[in-house]
């Protein structure tokens, strides 16, 4: 049974403080054996690749056969059924269209006192991209992660895919040919993480790693943090939808699993003010249950993470929302935009009844890589912006210098930093 | 000595490699320690707090007295001398001017299939900030740290800052003030961090946390880091500068030593197309040395990290900078905006001869917090995109979802989530 809760109930807050600090995920702790398999792929490159393929993914590998030849994505390509090409290209093309617009604008400019001040923006020049293989290995996400980086203008975009007993699924091939990966290698875990980020003599290094894995990957890429750039660690799915009593309680029960069906870890939230919508939206997910491929998985989440609050009019909706700082937030009510202007921590907002959450995850263009487990408090979906870095800008001539120089020699002298203040005065021949 | 490479020596490869890969800092473990405090904190709240205080700043606290008060705030600031208010309150106007033209826009428009896309920027409800106590306790820090947060409309600023012996320094009181921090405690430290992490009785818990510190500061955050957000992690200070042999020895010895003086691991380095100007700098140095006050630190980070590297040409010098990712560059030379358009990789870049770095460190406007050991490659300095999180945000109507939709079932057919597909399929009756 889902989490039920009341707002008006004495003990209400007690309760959701429970929901929000319950924890989903068992953290594996698989620390050490991560590092001791970075340092291994670290001292011998493609050996230890190699043998950790072997010994993992059943699968032997040579430096020559690492890499996925252009001829196999070709194959991928061509064997993949039209409909789905042009179901993935069309996400491709609004993808691309998207995030063109997240790409910022560098900035110069020279301020009353003619200092010439600025900001610019360059590509990151390489990213490793990683993508799981079994069950969660999806096209969808090949383009998400790779698509901003190639509108950021990243040259080299190196994609890790592990092929347990040598089978990769077609459409990733597919969706990494449509977006522009450069580089596809046939290896996965923490020694694909470890390989793009110190190198091998088959794998060129990178400066960013992103993308989705198991407990494994997401050591790695904490390890290997530092020496490279990484992506936020995502945790399992989440969606929030606040829908008034004037919903189909079945279109509401679909969108709650869809994100149900993702993990036993996910969770699926209904925020409504209307208790008898709550009782049908409940029983609605109950029937659809029964006829999902993924029913085990969806019944498990919806039941140990899924919950339905009932407050006496939405409006009430809206701080507990930005407590629980959702993934993904459905507003599924009348004037969905007065709601929104409401609300400030969501990775990703659909507005309206005929906005289900799916249409982020594929076609609608915007990135389905969101923060999770409340972290839309303080960070973003993945954007452009993740691919780009800025550097600072300043320029003085000898009048700016005369101008500003004097108030950072005396911060420095309070600071107790001499060679800062002389750099300064050496110039003004104080 | 510092180390000394000729980019035409046979073996400069080699050298150059070992000069990027030196390990600078001793990276003591404190993993252990830092996570029985925050565990600690995390279970008992003020009275952890209290008794770490107590034991690691031999500080008697009690909850009332753990936050500064308004007349202490007060009379730090009535007793720092004017020239040095009005130093820090020309440093707080320029940096702030500067950070404003960095807020990012929204974004709202609807494309030609009539879909609703956009983007919006809310600012972080809380952030955190961290001092450091001793000597690296910078009022400069106050305001680079602040002041973004502001700039993005952060709320809450809620500072802190260990007093050892009860002593605080009364400039980093003043630039709170001037910044406007809205609450500051007299603790820090791993137990400091996990305080504005998790909160306590007296300190309200905050969503982000960002400021320097020493290496159970670092770690803490670390470990804190997914409940809530940080900033990057800062290592020693960088400096390279690019100089061509018109340039006064005497000035680029002082830009060179005014990092080293921050500390044993800082790294000053020089590339020059002139090898007498080389001579004369490395010559400077040593005379310039001996006069600081912190003579010690600087002649340890240059002797031990210094480099000069001489290539034949200043053009010679681009790959090389790209390479080391500097966290400060100095480009002085004739046409600093040519070799500036070559580089891609520095956190902030200062042209020209009369933009010595110590301007950047306090009065020029930009931040002084950017990312040191080659993290340049794919990270930023500290700006208000730190201090705000994006929503991106999708609307359909019946329209847009009838023509999108067929592809998004495609796509979660083919991802095996009958879920999502039913999702779109149900408001389509298909």
């Amino acid at each position: 049974m889902p989490w039920r809760l009341l707002s008006t109930d004495a003990d209400f807050e007690r309760e959701f403080v429970a929901l929000l600090g319950a924890k989903r995920e068992q953290s594996a702790d698989v620390d050490a054996a991560v590092r001791a398999i970075v340092a291994r792929v670290r001292a011998e490159g493609d050996e230890a690749v190699i043998a950790l393929t072997q010994q993992f993914d059943r699968l032997e590998l040579t430096p020559a056969t690492m890499r996925v030849t252009e001829a196999e994505i070709d194959a991928a390509y061509e064997e993949t059924e039209p409909a789905t090409l042009d179901a993935l290209r069309l996400a491709h093309e609004r993808i691309a269209a998207h995030h063109r617009r997240q790409m910022p604008k560098d900035d110069r400019y020279t301020d009353a006192a003619g200092v010439e001040l600025g900001s610019r923006w360059t590509a990151v020049e390489s990213v490793g991209l990683y993508v799981p293989g079994g069950m969660a290995s999806y096209p969808s996400s090949v383009l998400m992660n790779a698509v901003p980086a190639k509108v950021a203008g990243v040259a080299r975009i190196a994609m890790v895919v592990p092929a347990m007993r040598g089978a990769l699924n077609p459409l990733v091939l597919a969706a990494a040919k449509i977006a522009g990966v450069s580089e596809i290698y046939r290896i996965g875990g923490a020694q694909a993480v470890a390989a793009l980020a110190y190198g091998t003599e088959t794998i060129a290094p990178v400066a960013k790693i992103v993308g989705p894995g198991n407990a494994f990957v997401a050591a790695a890429k904490r390890q290997v943090f530092g020496h490279v750039g990484i992506d936020m660690i995502a945790g399992p799915s989440e969606i929030l939808v606040i829908a008034d009593g004037e919903n189909d309680p079945d279109w509401i029960a679909a969108d709650l699993l869809s994100q149900a069906e993702h993990d036993t870890a996910a969770q699926s939230i209904l925020i409504t003010d209307d208790s008898g919508f709550a009782d049908a939206v409940a029983a609605a997910v109950e029937r659809q249950l029964k006829t999902l491929s993924r029913a085990e998985t969806a019944a498990a989440s919806w039941a140990e993470h899924g919950a339905i609050i009932v407050v006496p009019q939405l409006d009430d909706a809206a701080p507990l929302s930005d407590r629980i700082a959702p993934e993904h937030l459905e507003l599924a009510v009348e004037d969905p935009e007065a709601l929104f202007s409401r609300l400030r921590n969501a990775g990703a907002v659909f507005l309206g009844r005929h906005t289900p959450e799916v249409i982020g995850d594929y076609v609608g263009g915007s990135n389905h890589v969101l923060p999770t487990a409340r972290s839309a408090r303080f960070s973003s979906g993945l954007s452009v912006l993740d691919f780009v870095k800025r550097t600072s800008i300043l320029k003085l001539g000898p009048d700016q210098l005369r101008e500003l120089g004097p108030a950072a020699i005396e911060l420095a002298r309070v600071e107790g930093l001499d060679a800062h203040g002389r750099s300064v005065a050496i110039r003004l021949n104080l």
